[in-house]
Formats: structure tokens, C-alpha cells, sequence
């Protein structure tokens, strides 16, 4: 066994610090261990007491009569150190440290933090900061929550891991009363040393577990937690997170437009969305979508049959659906003949859903048989069960036939209870069908049952090519002519363009690019060109020369500064304006892609994806990218324009993309704005761009 | 009293099919009224039963003693109206009809429906089809809801209307269960005679309410529910009101594109927006938002301060106020000093919000203190406290220090619970402290309480202008031209133009225009122009007769109809391109703005006002539709570009919502398709537009 795994399953714990006082907090561990009935031997220390309830205590860690699995240490951040050290060096497998006054409080806590960490040693350390571990699967508590003072626990399949102390109580004291059963829940807080993704791991090859919750604060280190996500990805574990920091202001940038647009919640979204992560949009989802997906049930498409004995209810469920994009269609013709032969009285609507049963709702022959029609029927992927007052009076016997239909289909089958009745929601999940008191619940478990059964496994990555040398461009802000050319290395095509200095150059470049032109400053120092007046269009040959004449002295005006050199661009019309953007924090580097123009801007039309360690995006994954902008329909020929080039849209991403990969952290900031994507066949044209190599 | 006094508070009520069996649903309203403390007289009327309980029970309703207020009658469809019949002949004021089969089943019956009325003659019916209703001021229950087995109910100032006996129950018991006071229930169902409004006008001038909480399906009567609606905001009693069916699929509309973009659900929007009626997203907002409202304390503005003694909980509400706009600033020098001064020990976060106050939650002298601190920071608006599972202990205490500080100030004050507890979250919302279990119903309630007090009551609505003459237009669609002086007649610039039939009347019409112009077919037959060929932009005098012959030739070619008539019109450019529309279904008749082009149109980026009666939109009104566009920084100088003539656009507004109400009826459709927007000083211009007068 390896030492998470003595963590989570130890035959022996020491308690340091361990009170006999079981209202207080260093009382409680050892009163929950007990209570909730640990099977192997618990050591508490504490060289006050003699006792603690029926065990023996040790004065210090060097007294114990044997090595501990684990140690939990409730002392204080000015003295938790010295007992890690001697778990450590007894050879104690892992200890649990839950005093706070480290990072979190500052320097000082910093400095102490420190000290923990070097007194651990090789020793495994869960904390500080935590309130702990809960094993459900095996009964036991290595925590402090208060939320240990209920008496019994659902276990089940869902293992959790939160960045809080304070989230795990909460989500262990709702799940059970709501019949959602765990299997185990590690507080990791500060991380020191075991963090998300080692509990990721574990859980993985955790028999007990089959879908795994996450409370997000912050990943510390995306690479292990990418390649721990995939893992479970990959072994049919769906992985669901809630991710706080939505609002946080979005990164500022230095020189280009990315930044602004990016901000470090969107590059969750991509790590999230790139490995497979069902994203919570809730608190309450990062329960409500485990539960469904636990009952390892599987949703194939967007059609929801909603049985109810109350009209309202099953109007609220279908409603949310709607607005979510899910499908209530009627019940086809067989169907509706199968449940039309249960019922008798006219007054039950069987041609349209909601369907209502109301009558089936007081029979549970009646219950039974219209499940079996619905889960039989080729019209419908999922049903949720409306349970109204009417079935409250005989909550034992509706689950139970609800229960008896489950075999018959592998369809996800929910409930939703309309009246308060909050023991019969726990009943019925209990019983195999999770139950939701909120319509969008509901909802939010259907759409992550559906993320997590068409989710792909990202395809192999795109081999690295053969290196593009780039060791030419000097450090620093590339001029536009430059950055260009830098993209233009890496397979990115872009506007034909001449340097040049004087009138006469540029008339005789305007010639050579033939039609008209675009005349622009190129200047290191002036990076918006049109606010100063750096930037005409449309110009023949003929008036190229007196345009620049005019635009060195209006920049000089305007600027302070006159412009040595300019940039004759052939024009480039007739095709949707895009940005594509490099963006970097800590999750990674990620390529941005957005619409461009003045609307789009607006809405912030963007999509981002990190690139996989060592290589550029796939073409699959740069595809995706331009499907998933809201004016995708621009590009694809909405309202009879031509569709763009998509291909070599496609082509740019990926290129841009092995250039980031590439060049790495020599390469700080680079964005093509605007790319133009012309009509099929005519290819993409970067206009603009800014690049910034480290020095 | 009026007669939906004496329904909603009857000192006598008669039974009409009563059961002896209270487990039957025909048993439970005698049942219930004896049950919740009924005081008047209750005759239950059955020939087959002599008592029921202690109660004689009678034959029939000739039989009664005295003339009842209200009946109930529990009999089915087939058989109500005779008894509702015998009920208005013996003078009672009102009856409630519990059966369904009526109109929500079909021909048969609406039959019976209509039945039913005529039997009801002048007496008030509520139903058929309801759940009845529950008068908690008075412990008067007149209802078969299964809800009513509890006990107790909290009473309060909310009270409830539904179009839906169902969901009234689920508001019941689960207001109940949460500790949320009602005051009056009322299920109003398949509404033939009593309805929505009827009550919003009783509740009005109930003492016992100062919310309403309505459950929509539909409004029967818009004119009746705007009017209720406002003198319920007049009056200082917020309205709150879920709306079902906002995932069906818009209106289509015949020629116009204003009804693609409309929809039932945006009009109804439209209806709660300018009626004060604030709409909750969710079914759970409809007890979240009146549960805080009920307090009347008083939310100014969008600083929200947190207290808190477990991290995670605390963040968790931050985020979710953050993501709607709210703000967390850290707490002011003072108000830091004042946290401080309480506390001991150095690991509470006092210079931060969440404001941490990990002592504070053992001890209620503290909580009081950091409660009292916050109150009388200048620097916020709100209060939001935490329950973490170290108050569960005490939540006496804990409830009780809040609630000690509530006379202090009248900021709102709300609760957050973080573990499973239910029964504390219930005690702090009766004493005064709305607690919510997720933080989006945190977030919802604050939303709720700032546009309660944000709202402001429409300003006096405009005169109607004198009648603008308009008969000389013919029925069916006008051609573009015709379009467009009709609008001009009522005040709407637009571009000039000239309507020709040969080349030379062309050339000479661009001369006398000047400059560029736009040539266009012009066909009552042809719709989309340019999908024929029909459109040609920037042309000169010179070039315009050679374009017309081509043109007529090439829509000949295209379309089958040789062309007889064009349109040259004067180029109008750079301003903002919007749609300006006339919608109309059951709800009235509404005025549609949208920014115009190809994104706009993807993000349908729209707003909508219902015409006030008999009147044109206010100018206010109509300025806050532009502000309302997403894209409204297009008009007002986003990003250095020219801020556009809002003024003029507003008047277009007003003048188009103007021939909307004069022409009534008689204008099926009308949009104007692009208006241009543009630079201040230099109007707008309606370019292109559509008219369809009434046979």
C-alpha cells in the first residue's frame, strides 16, 4: 500500500493533542473515530490526560507501542511542526495537520508554513489548514467537521475532494440528508504536499468510487491535474467541479487585446473542457450532477419524458428543460396506445407531456406500467417522475415501483418532488433515483449526464514538427512588419506587405502589390496607430506618395515623434475579421480565438484552449474552437453570404498554436488582430499583430 | 364587504359533496377547516351522511340553515354546476369549484365550462379546476391541498396567487418548512370568472400583506393585471411573479422580421418591467425574493458585506454576489478598527471581505458587536451572515444577537447556511433573517429588494398627439415607398427618395438627390430585394440609367416579374444600423428596438415596451429602451467613435409608437429595417420598411 492509501484506509492512528473535552474541536477525532466505529488501533497523545474515553493516552508521540499509519496533529501552527517531525521520523506513513495560521494569514504564517514542510520530511502531508478525511466506505473519520455528529452516513460511489474544510462539511451534512451516498472525502486546503490530483488518482483506482466531486479554490499545478482528470476520463470516472473565482476581474494585458479578453475563470473553463471535467455551475450541482451520474446511467440524446399526477410540477420540470435546450416531445403513437390502456377516466392527458398520470400516482401497478412504456419507448432518453402530494401518502410503495422499472433499461430515470417532503426525495435517491427539489436541479443533472456521455477522449497529439528557427528576431516589442514575419515563419499567411521610407518607395511598392493599398506607421514605439492618425486605405499608387508626405507630419504632430518607416499592405476586404491570441497565467498558455469587429467585441465573442504540454492543438480541437463562437453561423454561411475558409482558419490556429508551443516562455505575448478569413479556397490573411519576445 | 372579502374571509361555509372520509380528497376540506381553527359555521352537504365528525351534515343545499358565504363544491365536472347553481340561487357569494375536465381537456369541456359560468350566474367563482384557497391571517383554509396535513403554518406578510392548484401546495409546505410567513393563498386555475389581478387588487388593500408572490402560467387580461400591478407598486407592496413557458418558441411573423425576435416570453418581460413587477428566474426565487422583501427593510445600493466563520461558505457567496454585480468591498479604515477592537488572537481576517470573525460565531457578544459595526459602516449596503457549523451548537444565541441588532438600521440583513440545517435556517427567518441555503438565492433575494427600490413609478403617459391623418393609405402591404411615408407622416425622418420608371427619370431623381445614391426594384409582390438582384448601392447619375435596364433584366431573369417601378434613394451612411418593430399578440401591442447587422442580429440583441393605453410610448421609456441594448456603447461613443443622435432616435421612437396607437388594429404590421442612427446633430433615417395595413 502506498501512503495515500494508508492514509485513506489506516490500521492505526495517533491523535496529538487529542482532548477528552469531545465538544471541543481537539476532542472531537477521537470521539469520531469511535462513534463512528474504526476498527484499527487509535493512539491519543496528550500528556495531560491518562485516558480518553475507553483508551489509553500517550504522553508524547516517542511513547507509542507502535508506528502509526497516520498521525493527526491538532496542535497549534506554533507547535504542529515539532509533532510532524517526530511522526516523521518514527516512519509514520502520513499525517493530518488542521491548524490555520499558515499562507493564508500571511508572512509570518508563511515562515511557519515552511518549517512544516521541512519537518515532514519524505512523510506524506495532508493539510495544514483541513478538517480532515472521511472514508465512508469503510467507516472511517480522520476529521474534525462537525458535520460528524450525525449518527449515520449514505455511503455510495461519490468520492469528493474540496480545497475547503468548511465545503466538506457542508457537502457531507447535505448529501446525507438528501440519501446521495459517498464514498470518501479529503479536505486538502493549503496542499503542502498531497493536493487535488493525487486524490484524483487515488480515487480512480478506487474500486468503491465512481464519479468524483471537486471544490476548486485554486490548481496549483495543472500538469498533474490534467494528466490525473484524463486518467479518470479515461477509466469512465466523470469527473464534476465546482470552481469559485467566477468574478474575479479578468488579467490585464501589456500590449495586446487578449488579456482583457481571457481572464483566468475562461482558462478553467478550457482546462475543464480539455479534460473532460463536467464544470458546476452551482454549488448545489457539484451534488446534483454526482448523484445522477452515480447511478451510472446513461442519457443519449436531448428527449425527456416527464410523467406527473400534478399539472404544475411537470410543467416547472419541462420548462427548465426547455430553456436549457432539452426536448419534451409527446409520446409517439405506440407509446401513447401503451399508456392509454392503463389508465380509465378520460380526464388523464396521455397524448402530450408533461404526460399525466393522475391516477397512477394512488396506483403503483399503474405507476409501474406507464414507466415501462416510457422506458421501453424509442421517443425518449430519460424520464423524471413528478412526485406530487398525492404520492406522499405512500412514499414506500411509488419508489418501490419506480425501483422495479430500473432494471429494464439503463435510461436515466429522475425525480422531482414538489411539495416539501424532503425524506422522500432521500428515499427515492437512495433507492437508485436521484430526487431534486429545484426544476434546474434537474436540469443540471440531465445536461451533465449528457456532457459526461459524449464527452471524446482527446485524439493522440499532434506530433511536434521539425522546429522553425526563430533565433533571428531580436527581444522586445517585434514592430508589426516583424511580428508578422514571425507569424508568417510559422505557417500563418499574411497580408503581402513593403517596408519602406520615403514616397518614392512607397509608390513603387504600391505598384507592385497592385490595386489599391494600405499605408500604416511602423513604429516600435506607437502601438496605436490610427489614434494618431498612422493608418490610410484604399490608395492608389498614384496618391501614395503625398499621403505619407501627410502622415509623417500629422503623426509627428500628433505623436511628438516622426515616423522613419511605413508599411504598404495590399488591401484585404471581404472576409469576417477575427483575433487570435496568445494568453498565459499559471493554469498554462492558451490560444484565444474571437470574433472581431465592434459588435462582436462587445459581446466578447471568445473561445480558449491550453495547449497540451509539448505540442500544438490539434486541428480537431482548432475546429471545435471556431464551431463554438456564437457567430460561428458568419463563417458558415448564414443568410446566404459564402462560406469562409474554415480549412485554413483552421490551419492558422494550429500553426499559431506550434509557434506558442515552440517558442515557449521566450515568446511573452502575440496576437493577430485581425486575421481575415476569406470565402472558401481564398485562404486567411493576417492584417495586424503584435509580438513580444522576452528579453 | 365584497364579495372576495367574503370568499377569502367567510364567516360561514358550505361543503357541497363532503366525505366523511378525511383521507379522501373529499373529506379533507372539512377536515382541514376544523383542523386550522375554522370559528364560523361549516355545513357540509351529503344526502348519504348524517354527521361528519361533529358536524350535522345536510342534504342538500336547499336544506341549509342559513345562506353560506362561500361554497365549496367538490363534486365533478359533470355534476358542479348544478350545485354552483342552487348556490347563486340561495344568494352565496361566491362558490370554489375543485373539479377538473373543463376547458384544459378539451371540447367536452369547454362545454361544460361554459355550463358552469352560465349556472354561476352573478355569484364569484374561483376555478374550476383549483386547489382553492388558504387564508393563514385568519386561519381560514378553503382547500384540499395535501399540504394542509402540517400542523402549522408560519403567517406572514406574502401573500400567494397561482394559476396552479399544485404548485400552490409546494409553496405551501415548503414556505412552511423554511419559516416563511404567508399570508393569503390563492389557486385562481382555469379563471373563468375570478383571476390574477382580483386578488393582486385584493391583496393590495390587505393589511396582512406586504408582498405578493404570483405563479403565472398566463395573463387573461393584460389591462386588468397592468392596472393591479401598478397600484400594488404605488402602493408599496412588490410584487414578485414566476413565469412557466419561457423555453417556447417565438411568434412567427408574416412579412416583418420583429416577430422572430419577439416571443411570447419577451412580451411578457416587457409587461413585468414596466408594471414593477419583479420576475423571479426560478421557482425558488418565488418564496427567495418575497421572503427578503417581507422584511420592508431597504436595500440602496450593491455593497454587500460578509461575516463569516468558516472560509469556503463565505467565499462561496462572494462569488455568486460577484458574477451579478454586487460588490465585497473590504471594510473601511473604521469599520476595520471597529471589527478589530472585538476581536482576539490573530488569525481573523478583519481587513477583508468575507469579513472573518472565526471567534465571533461562539460567542453572541461578539457576533453583536461585528453585526453592530457593520450596520454602521457608511461603506455598506447589506449584510450577509454565515452559519457554519460551528453556530449549530447555538443557534438560539446566534439568531438572537442578529436579530438584537435589526432595529439598528434598515439595511437587509440575510443569512447563509452552509451546513444541512434546516430547522436553524427556519428560526432566523422568523426572527426576522432570511436564511438561504444556496448563494444564488442569496444573490436573487438582494437583486430583488434593489429593484424594488429602484423601481419608479411611469411618469404621467404622454397626451396623445392630435390625430394624424392616415386614410388615404389602402389595405394590405404597402410598397416600400408607401411604407415609408406613412411612417413619415407620423413624425419618422426618412431617407429621401424618389420613386421613377425609366432610366432618364432615374438619372435625373440622382442628380436632384445628389451625391451617390441607392437604386431598388420596388414590387408589393417582391419582398426580399437583393436575394433577386433588385439592390444596387453607391451609384452616380451617370451610371444609374445603364444599372436599371440591367437590373430590371436581371430580377426579370430571377424573380418571373419584369419590374415596372424602382426606388432612388439617397446613400445614407455611417450611423448605426437598428430595427425599430411593432409586435402584437394577446398580452398588446409593443414597440420592438434592436441593433441591426449581421452580429447584432445573431446575439439578438433586442428590448421591448407594451404600448401604455390608448397612448404612445414616453420618451423616458423610450430612451431606456436604446440604454437597454447590449450594443448601446455603439451610440454612445464606444471607443472614441461619435456619439450617435440619441435624441433624434428616441423621437422615432415616440412618433413610430405613436402610429402604432392611433392606427390600432388597423396596422397589422409595421418595422422599419434599418433605421440609420446618426452622429448627434444629424438625426436618423428610416431606409428601408415594411407596412401592412388592415382590410
Amino acid at each position: 500500500m502506498n501512503a495515500i492509501s494508508r492514509l485513506l484506509k489506516p490500521h492505526s492512528v495517533a491523535v496529538i493533542g487529542a482532548s477528552a473535552d469531545a465538544t471541543k474541536t481537539a476532542g472531537r477525532p477521537v470521539s469520531y473515530l469511535v462513534k463512528h466505529g474504526f476498527q484499527g488501533d487509535i493512539y491519543p497523545v496528550n500528556p495531560k490526560a491518562e485516558r480518553i474515553g475507553e483508551l489509553r493516552c500517550y504522553p508524547d508521540i516517542a511513547s507509542l507501542p507502535a508506528v502509526p499509519d497516520v498521525g493527526i496533529v491538532l496542535l497549534g501552527a506554533e507547535r504542529a511542526h515539532l509533532a510532524v517531525r517526530e511522526l516523521a521520523q518514527r516512519g509514520c506513513a502520513a499525517a493530518i495537520v488542521l491548524a490555520s495560521g499558515y499562507t493564508e494569514t500571511g508572512e509570518e504564517g508563511a515562515r511557519r508554513q515552511r518549517q512544516l514542510i521541512d519537518a515532514a520530511g519524505s512523510m506524506r502531508l495532508l493539510g495544514p489548514n483541513t478538517i480532515g478525511l472521511v472514508n465512508l466506505t469503510d467507516n472511517i473519520v480522520l476529521s474534525a467537521t462537525g458535520a460528524l455528529e450525525m449518527e449515520h452516513f449514505p455511503v455510495g460511489a461519490i468520492g469528493v475532494v474540496s480545497q475547503s474544510g468548511g465545503i466538506l462539511g457542508a457537502l457531507l451534512s447535505r448529501a446525507a440528508a438528501r440519501g446521495i451516498g459517498l464514498s470518501k472525502l479529503i479536505s486538502t486546503s493549503n496542499e503542502v504536499d498531497l493536493e487535488l490530483a493525487d486524490f484524483i488518482d487515488h480515487l480512480v483506482d478506487d474500486e468503491a468510487t465512481k464519479v468524483i466531486a471537486l471544490y476548486v479554490e485554486t490548481v496549483r499545478n495543472p500538469e498533474k491535474f490534467r494528466a490525473a482528470a484524463l486518467r479518470a476520463a479515461r477509466a469512465g470516472k466523470p469527473i464534476v467541479a465546482f470552481k469559485i473565482g467566477r468574478s474575479e476581474a479578468g488579467a490585464q494585458a501589456a500590449v495586446s487585446h487578449t488579456g482583457a479578453l481571457a481572464g483566468a475563470d475562461r482558462m478553467y473553463d478550457a482546462l475543464f473542457r480539455q479534460t473532460g471535467v463536467i464544470r458546476a455551475q452551482t454549488f448545489s450541482d457539484l451534488l446534483d450532477i454526482p448523484a445522477a451520474l452515480s447511478t451510472g446511467r446513461v442519457l443519449r440524446n436531448k428527449r425527456v419524458a416527464i410523467l406527473t399526477s400534478t399539472g404544475g410540477a411537470g410543467t416547472l420540470v419541462s420548462d427548465s428543460l426547455g430553456v436549457s435546450g432539452f426536448e419534451t416531445p409527446a409520446p409517439d403513437a405506440e407509446t401513447a396506445a401503451a399508456l392509454r390502456a392503463l389508465q380509465t377516466g378520460d380526464h388523464a392527458a396521455l397524448d402530450r407531456n408533461p404526460i399525466d398520470v393522475t391516477l397512477a400516482g394512488l396506483r403503483p401497478d399503474l405507476l409501474r406500467g406507464a414507466i415501462k412504456a416510457v422506458l421501453a419507448s424509442p421517443s425518449y432518453d430519460a424520464l423524471v417522475v413528478i412526485v406530487g402530494s398525492s404520492s406522499l401518502a405512500m412514499p414506500e410503495l411509488m419508489a418501490g415501483a419506480i425501483q422495479d422499472c430500473l432494471p429494464l433499461s439503463d435510461k436515466p430515470v429522475l425525480a422531482y418532488v414538489s411539495p416539501h417532503a424532503p425524506e422522500v426525495g432521500a428515499l427515492l435517491t437512495r433507492r437508485g433515483v436521484p430526487a431534486f427539489a429545484a426544476a434546474e436541479s434537474c436540469t443540471a443533472a440531465l445536461a451533465g449526464m449528457l456532457q459526461a456521455s459524449q464527452w471524446k477522449a482527446p485524439v493522440a497529439e499532434a506530433p511536434q514538427a521539425a522546429a522553425v528557427p526563430a533565433d533571428d528576431f531580436p527581444a522586445g516589442s517585434l514592430d508589426e512588419a516583424q511580428a508578422k514575419q514571425l507569424f508568417a515563419r510559422f505557417g500563418v499567411p499574411c497580408a503581402r506587405e513593403v517596408v519602406v521610407q520615403t514616397a518614392a518607395e512607397a509608390e513603387q511598392a504600391a505598384r507592385e502589390l497592385g490595386g489599391r493599398v494600405v499605408l500604416k506607421i511602423l513604429s516600435g514605439e506607437i502601438t496605436h496607430k490610427s489614434d494618431v492618425g498612422g493608418v490610410a486605405v484604399g490608395l492608389t499608387a498614384e496618391q501614395i506618395g503625398v499621403r505619407l508626405t501627410e502622415m509623417a507630419a500629422q503623426v509627428e504632430a500628433r505623436a511628438g515623434v516622426r515616423p522613419q518607416r511605413f508599411l504598404v499592405q495590399e488591401m484585404v476586404a471581404g472576409g469576417a475579421e477575427l483575433i487570435l491570441g496568445l494568453h498565459r497565467d499559471a493554469l498554462g498558455t492558451a490560444v484565444l480565438l474571437g470574433m472581431g469587429g465592434v459588435t462582436a467585441e462587445l459581446f466578447k465573442d471568445t473561445t480558449m484552449r491550453l495547449l497540451p504540454p509539448g505540442g500544438p492543438l490539434s486541428r480537431e480541437e482548432a475546429l471545435s474552437m471556431a464551431r463554438e463562437l456564437k457567430t460561428w453561423p458568419l463563417l458558415d454561411g448564414f443568410r446566404g453570404r459564402p462560406k469562409a475558409d474554415v480549412d485554413a482558419l483552421v490551419d492558422a490556429i494550429v500553426a499559431f498554436s506550434a509557434m506558442a508551443a515552440q517558442l515557449g516562455d521566450r515568446l511573452s505575448e502575440a496576437e493577430i488582430n485581425p486575421v481575415f478569413v476569406l470565402p472558401q479556397g481564398q485562404g486567411v490573411r493576417a492584417a495586424d499583430g503584435v509580438a513580444v519576445l522576452a528579453r
